[in-house]
């Protein structure tokens, strides 16, 4: 185990992102992988001023098309690759386009499991110039070790029945909500979308694992008691592959309050056709029965369902269903509505 | 999280160490910090040829004094760095012994946080040579995520109330128990001074969050279904900066069966006094509910008391005590007698 150091030994921070962005499409044909970029898009509209796309391309997510020379003389500091590629990997397609970013003067954003400073070309140009290559899956130096010490201010964290189902777009949803009703509330990102999406965050699930409870307490740190950090969810405790980096996340964050992430009709995990989804019930007593080690007050305060895939009516009917079950407020942040204010307001209690 | 990787793809193993080893001692004069030399010579004496002290040391653990180029020309194939130094950094004073051991051939085998390969001018005598800077907190490379995938044989971890209570010295001692009594066992290490031990293994805690599930899975792989692989556990589920570490090792080894250590009189959490040691009983409680995610069949099997500080009667009167309130086997497995040998009992049971 390591030695105990505290945040302000190590005296590093979270990644912080420079702004605005130019967005790369790369050669995209499909818009499922620029899922990235159209949530940029949606989310953190006022950090894009545009959007790169390659000739081959013909996905757009609506924002002015321009090169990196114009969006780095429109006050763009980053190009952020908004496109996932089969396999992770960056095509040699995309390499004239990335250095003429660099080259522009923007630094360059990835999320990807191959990292930019592993690449040659890219590593030589950044190395000349003052553009750097940033990859949020490398997570900042020198993260402290947890303390368990209780931190001020009240924390929301979403967990989920299994991994992505929209933990992380039912944390924006809640702190977009909570803002626009007078609360103060921030986002805070635990994965490399989510921290594009912020402008800062770690990727909890690319830390040491020693250190990753540790990272989770310095990415919600002290704040005023009226402040609600809404902390982005990673995993599930119920996955076999990814259980240990949700505790992690829970035992660092340290909620208040909990909300519960589901999709509905999803009966086995994904990747793990093994393993059932845990029923909504069994998440909440194992989140509490964990979550309390490090904060006794802990408590789900709501069910979001992503009904993405399903008809409106069919929608509502299955979060009134989910509702009346568990006696919990059930919405699905992205369908809106008088659930989600319910949802909201259980946010306050 | 990351993309999926079975271990056939990755190509990777645990470390392996080479041996017999020379014992460092530096100039150490106090033996508590010498213990990993201690251990080594207790439980792996059969991979020690000697032992190298500077001339300023006091601390000797027995085995015969020799220099590198001496203990090289005898077979050795590693010195292993068998001393702490407070703050974990190698003091000036070491450094000629170490070049030596390299310049003799011997790979350099440290657990340090400090990383050998992190310090030039031993970075530049490997360079030259043939002999390997081995840190074993350098976790493999191209590690897999968990699988999940329910292996064959069967698996005993010991878990714990706390941190650095027995876990280690447990684990070794029912594998040599086991094997004494004819059963096929090994001890598994997820820690660097088990690797030492062992001359094998992963530490777990060094691991990327994303792939610590997957390193404990590749530590006990499949076996025949009369063996039992013995895996030193990690940490405790009710530690507030390691409990995600114990949940990694936890659901990536399966075990069929687990053994509960504590130290008696030990009320609070090695350097977190706000944090309480659990009850054995809620440690049971927990790794059960949380175990079986991977294996249903998950069970505890006894209770490992550490007694080190007790007198022999009062340690007798305490493991009987515990043994009549849990029902459940209960030994200090340093002490060995009959209440070890129920405690092996029950592990074929």
């Amino acid at each position: 185990m390591a030695d105990l150091a505290s945040p302000a030994e190590t005296g590093v921070a979270v990644h912080t992102l420079p702004a605005p962005y130019l967005l790369f499409l790369g050669d995209t044909t499909e818009a499922g992988f620029a899922k990235t970029a159209f949530g940029l898009r949606d989310w953190a509209g006022e950090r894009c001023i545009g959007e790169h796309a390659l000739p081959a391309a013909t996905v757009s997510v609506g924002l002015p098309a321009m090169g990196p020379r114009e969006a780095a003389a429109k006050g763009a500091r980053a190009m952020v690759i908004g496109v996932a590629n089969p396999g992770g990997v960056i095509p040699p397609s995309w390499m004239p386009a990335l250095i003429e970013a660099l080259e522009a003067g923007l630094d360059l954003v990835a999320g990807m499991h191959t990292r930019l400073a592993d690449i040659p070309a890219l590593a030589e140009v950044a190395a000349r110039g003052t553009a750097r290559l940033i990859d949020l899956r490398v997570p900042p130096a020198r993260l402290p070790v947890a303390s368990g010490r209780k931190r001020t201010g009240r924390r929301l964290l979403t967990v989920g029945t299994d991994c992505a189902l929209g933990k992380k777009y039912t944390a924006l949803a809640i702190a977009r909500g909570l803002a626009e009703s007078g609360t103060s509330a921030t986002f805070r990102a635990s994965g490399q979308t989510g921290i594009m999406l912020a402008g800062e965050g770690i990727a909890i699930d690319a830390v040491i694992a020693d250190f990753a409870s540790g990272a989770a307490e310095l990415l919600s740190p002290d704040t005023n008691s009226a402040h609600i950090d809404v902390i982005e969810g990673q995993g599930s405790l119920f996955h076999p592959s990814y259980a240990a980096v949700s505790l992690a996340l829970l035992h660092g964050s340290q909620p208040d309050m909990f909300v519960v992430c589901h999709q509905p009709g999803r009966t086995r995990i994904l990747g793990h056709p093994q393993f059932p989804v845990p029923p909504i019930e069994a998440v909440i007593e194992q989140t509490v029965m964990l979550g309390r080690l490090t904060n006794p007050e802990i408590r789900c305060v709501g069910i979001s369902l992503n009904t993405s895939g399903m008809e409106a009516g069919a929608a509502e009917r299955e979060i009134a269903e989910t509702e009346a079950r568990l006696g919990m407020p059930t919405a699905d942040p992205i369908r809106g509505g008088d659930a989600f204010r319910r949802l909201l307001a259980s946010c306050h209690s």
